[in-house]
């Protein structure tokens, strides 16, 4: 079950894609279906999707095969648009991406324990949009793509084997990063969180279809040429340990982003480095889940 | 003019304490006096808090001398008890502190560039309210003052010489961090971002009664033993450097909250190292704006 925030009409509001993945329902008819009131927004809903109404959702988006608005209608966002707090990341969580990038001081050792950092809300852009190059701020915007996990349930101090019980799904992240912002202000915090650094969706597929442990594999082309190619499976720490670690003392909340880390092929570690340029086409693709596609300005 | 959120029967927002501060008087009746609605919310009044609104703001109140509830009768929350996105924090922006803490790896040299980080929005916690211990993850809770930057209007590209114009006042807040895992995770944010680890308050004190540049104290004291003590002509880099370079790409937004670094004095620092316990008292004192009370759990 693919869930989305779309914009039609000039109105945005949640939804979920049919089964042929040709047409969204908003989740505020499904709702009306069901005899329910059903928020408009995703980020509203996320938190009263337990499985037994997931269930019936899926029951009466099946006995009613012919609602839906056509997706060629409607405007893809990133499913939560407006985080109600910043994004949290892991750097270094690929072992073959933590070795390539020993020209930044401080990355060159394997982590021992996962990093932590965050992205700012306003840095989320949704599918199809335009990444601002910041000519003024930045001359190196990196591409590292990233599969992302969103919080279904408010807790904290987790233990690893309840961590999935804590998600709600899956989505595609493009941790875009300016590097000469990242070394130049020491914490990583500033070069990350640029306005439009952090596309993502378009689809949050629902955890259902994707049980831990899954192994899927994650792509970054630019231009259409691969630059990023691995699988889920080399993550240093996993989802269960960071979801774990994470809650140690800190409250995640439904709609939390945590963004798990990118593998090896980015454009700094390169010799020479390759940074993405005015007009580069960016692709950050995983299976199952989609493809997430921007240009630069 | 010092601004607040209160709770009064149960009921929380945000007010302007009267000239003898004795009193506060809610935004909402303050509106009603001029034949106006004023949000509830402190964070929504501040983007409508023009010179000229808060002058006529002050005239009103003048002229209603025997308005207000008695401060004794309500509990002080933070001003902006609900952040919608992490606090911004400067990490090393007084000399004798970034000194100081040679024994946190990566932490050795003074700093070229502004170092940024973030704190999570559930770490903040208002005045006389206890600072979580979190035993089972951290060993080494420390204190650090710090003057907190409100920000009243959106921003990006801020140049030095408009920055006070994107000011809305200041507060004060202790960054409270966990030393270990400060360390741990290498990058800062999980060691700042704790539940309970950014107590905030009790009042901001608007910008017009602290003229950029100023020099004030900031002191802090565990048990009445004082820790710390300087002033803000220490900082590295002063207010308008801040604003300007973190809104070079970067959005600010009316009620962003930045910490502006820390002097000399904490307790990892001290040989042997002293970290907070339980049932300590901090407190937290900046001149012209107040004391921020704090109990270890």
């Amino acid at each position: 079950m693919y869930f989305v925030t779309y914009q039609y009409n000039a109105f945005s509001e949640g939804g979920i894609l049919t089964a042929d993945e040709k047409k969204v329902l908003p989740i505020t008819t499904i709702g009306k279906l069901m005899g329910l009131k059903f928020p408009e927004r995703l980020i509203d809903f996320i938190p009263m999707a337990t499985d037994k109404l997931l269930s019936d959702v899926q029951n009466i988006m099946t006995a009613n095969p012919n609602l839906g608005i056509d997706l060629s209608l409607v405007k893809l966002l990133a499913p939560i648009p407006k985080p109600p707090r910043n994004i949290f990341c892991l750097g270094k969580n690929y072992a073959d991406h933590a070795k390539e990038i020993k020209n930044i001081p401080s990355l060159t050792e394997l982590p021992e324990s996962p990093i932590y950092f965050s992205k700012l809300p306003t840095s989320v852009t949704g599918p199809d949009t335009v990444i601002l190059s910041h000519a003024n701020a930045t001359k190196e915007i990196d591409y590292e793509v990233e599969l992302a996990i969103v919080i279904g349930k408010e807790g904290s101090d987790i233990p690893k084997e309840k961590a999935e019980e804590y998600i709600f799904g899956y989505t595609i992240a493009n941790d875009i990063t300016a590097r000469d912002l990242q070394k130049k202000h020491s914490q990583w915090y500033k070069g990350k969180s640029l306005d439009t650094f952090c596309p993502l969706g378009p689809k949050i597929l629902h955890k259902s279809t994707l049980k831990i442990p899954f192994n899927i594999a994650l792509t970054c082309r630019v231009n259409d040429e691969i630059r990023q190619h691995s699988t889920t499976s080399h993550m240093i720490f996993d989802i269960p340990t960071i979801i774990s670690d994470l809650s140690k003392g800190i409250t995640l909340l439904p709609g939390d982003i945590i963004l798990t880390g990118t593998p090896a092929g980015v454009g700094c570690a390169r010799k020479p480095p390759l940074f993405l340029q005015h007009g580069d086409k960016i692709e950050a693709e995983i299976e199952k889940i989609g493809v997430l596609r921007n240009i630069i300005e």
